[in-house]
């Protein structure tokens, strides 16, 4: 298994969250429970804060992690919203101002632009087409859309747990291309708001994401004098990671902001008035989440011992290793009771879901159980409900709380 | 990409379901769209009817797909129902009488099994832990639990996409142990209701279903003389897989059942008055789906054309390579307004999240398209929409509907 996230990982006993008691949260909400500890959210943030230059822009992400109450509280943390959909775009304007909110991603339907455009919410413009289109509908309506440039960078984050720049992709203009694009939107009216440039995901190595920061800024300056116009805002995109493996070392932030710090220092005169900012998900939220699930029955089968749960890939798919993963690996995992006790047995923590894919826990070592126990599954906090299967098999859906 | 089903591999020009056009189906119910062909479903119950013996039941396993028209419409030409949660108890009891249900899966809750009990389903039950749960329960509602004991085989389907049987499983009672757990469900006041054993899915290959089926019935002879009983029931599992990749070829269902028919003529004298079923699900359902989703944008990145659809893998997660595969492959895909044209161009079909995970296609030869064109994904039937985190990213539901 990998670590327990440092809010979890010297407890004893009975599991905290926030201090609020995990038992009494499943008594109170029922099992299987997300929890997320805002409190935890807020020092993530303020971590970042206190890592980073003072000039750099902080953007959360709402795809990984959308539910209402713990946006409510991101919101007034951050300087902006990423959304990834109409659906999303409504909730990010439930709680930011349109003029923090940009919204990304290949396939912007026609509705979509145009809620987008209606709203004055940045788009991150996709493609030639995606343009075209944008500026139609802007026409249409008869609003200048605000407009950025998302780039598909010809470099890589090494390491990303998923690679997204430095190849064909289906996201953003190839940065050759990307200067013909600008300059059609400023002369198609649009309101010109600078360059989205998201080259991976899900990164722990610091020395990969100083790197693919400094090529960012520079690709966005050599970007901006070839299209002779500077950007309003340069998104660096994220690509923070969390450890959820064993092996996995968590990311050295303070390295990665003393390293930014320099490379904004010798930034491009082009990009001197221009706002910088990053855009993170999963590092802001993963490790604030704990799934709770309870144990239904325990049994022995040729020798190997099942926890079967209450919970499952329904609401965890990525901790079952069937979302984006080629080798399952264990999410670190707890008995909520008895934090801090020592491994007794061998188990496999498996859903309650009939197949063999509903895998929790792989042959992990936890204290002793028994039927009525809680698990706690954690870095919970991202990509968990909402990218799970949550209709299959026609289970209820599980509660979420936030405390902190 | 694998083969078209058998219904549409055929056609030609504007692509048909039912008779129905695609694009007009896509016109009234909007895109992204699930299809499903009840003529198609009813036509496969009725090629099992005739290619197995008389005397074998057909339960329909409705986790393939638990889409209620669907169900309503299948549920008269099966002999039960097998569900797999609570919720799905719940939508077969909308439409089959309660001795035609069955409630397989570990996990399952204290009120589920109320629920079964009350309602009169049969249980299959998992665990000898199960039964001690489920005499209990009974006892507390004053009914005797209508009991089948799920029984973890000793052999496995060979070449199955999913082994359930054969090894350490969280599914069902090893067979060694389950003549215990029959005997104390009958000393225990439970209305005997015989075996589930399930060794596999999605085979593809006649001779290893003949071979598992033969082993299936002579295991559950050898539990009923050494349980001294007769089960009323033997429910033999599924496995009948459909072809989804290249390379592919259907499964002889005809010569499964001929050899079915010699098997049951040679069954042992413990069997002789017992109901044999087969449990399928997406066998049934898989080839009568097709998943309709718009091209919103087409795009080049160095080199590679990308087909932007306005669907994706929270509708369709399998066929994105996700859930379950090791190897990503390509389901069968065509462009729905040109059936039967000639490949013209290698493209990538992408969903409109905003993940590198997201891809229906992977460079697929298909005919020339444009924005607007709609794609056909097929085998879009069975485990397509619930088994998908429709809710990821925040893009609104797509319809479904049903034809035929």
């Amino acid at each position: 298994m990998g670590p327990l996230p440092p809010a979890f990982a010297r407890q004893q006993g009975a599991l905290t969250i926030a201090g609020e008691d995990a038992a009494a949260l499943v008594a109170a909400h029922g099992s299987p429970l997300f929890v997320y500890d805002l409190a935890g959210v807020a020092a993530q943030v303020a971590r970042f804060r206190a890592a980073m230059p003072v000039a750099i822009g902080l953007h959360y992400a709402i795809k990984a992690n959308p539910y209402a109450p713990l946006l409510a509280a991101m919101a007034p943390l951050v300087d902006g919203l990423d959304v990834a959909s109409g659906g999303e775009l409504e909730r990010a304007l439930a709680v930011k101002p349109a003029g923090a909110v940009s919204f990304a991603g290949p396939g912007k339907r026609d509705d979509e632009l145009a809620a987008a455009i209606a709203a004055g919410a940045t788009l991150n413009i996709e493609s030639a087409g995606e343009a075209r289109r944008a500026l139609a509908v802007g026409e249409r309506l008869g609003i200048a859309p605000r407009a950025a440039v998302r780039v598909n960078p010809d470099l890589e984050l090494r390491g990303s747990g998923m690679k997204m720049g430095g190849r064909a992709s289906p996201f953003g203009i190839d940065a050759e291309e990307a200067v013909a694009v600008v300059r059609a939107l400023i002369a198609g009216g649009a309101t010109w708001r600078g360059f989205h440039i998201f080259a991976g995901s899900q990164a722990l190595d610091a020395g990969a994401l100083i790197e693919t920061q400094a090529a960012t800024l520079a690709l966005a300056a050599r970007l901006a004098d070839a299209a002779g116009v500077a950007p309003p805002l340069v998104n660096l995109g994220g690509g923070f990671g969390v450890p959820y493996f064993a092996g996995d070392v968590a990311l050295d932030v303070e390295r990665v902001g003393a390293a930014l710090t320099e490379s904004l220092e010798r930034r491009a005169d082009v990009l001197a008035d221009s706002g910088i900012a990053l855009e993170l998900g999963r590092w802001l939220v993963a490790e604030a989440g704990v799934y709770l699930t309870r144990v239904v029955d325990r049994k022995v089968s040729r020798g190997e011992t099942f926890l079967v749960v209450d919970g499952g890939l329904h609401h965890q798919l990525a901790a079952s290793g069937n979302f984006g993963t080629v080798v399952r690996r264990n999410y670190p995992l707890a008995v909520a009771g008895r934090m801090g006790a020592v491994g007794e047995e061998e188990v496999s923590v498996v859903g309650c879901l009939c197949t063999p894919l509903d895998r929790l826990g792989d042959r992990v070592l936890l204290p002793r159980t028994a039927e009525g126990d809680e698990i706690a599954v954690f870095l919970a906090g991202a990509y968990g409900l909402t990218a799970s299967p949550s209709a299959f098999l026609g289970h209820p859906a599980p509660a979420e709380v936030v405390v902190g």
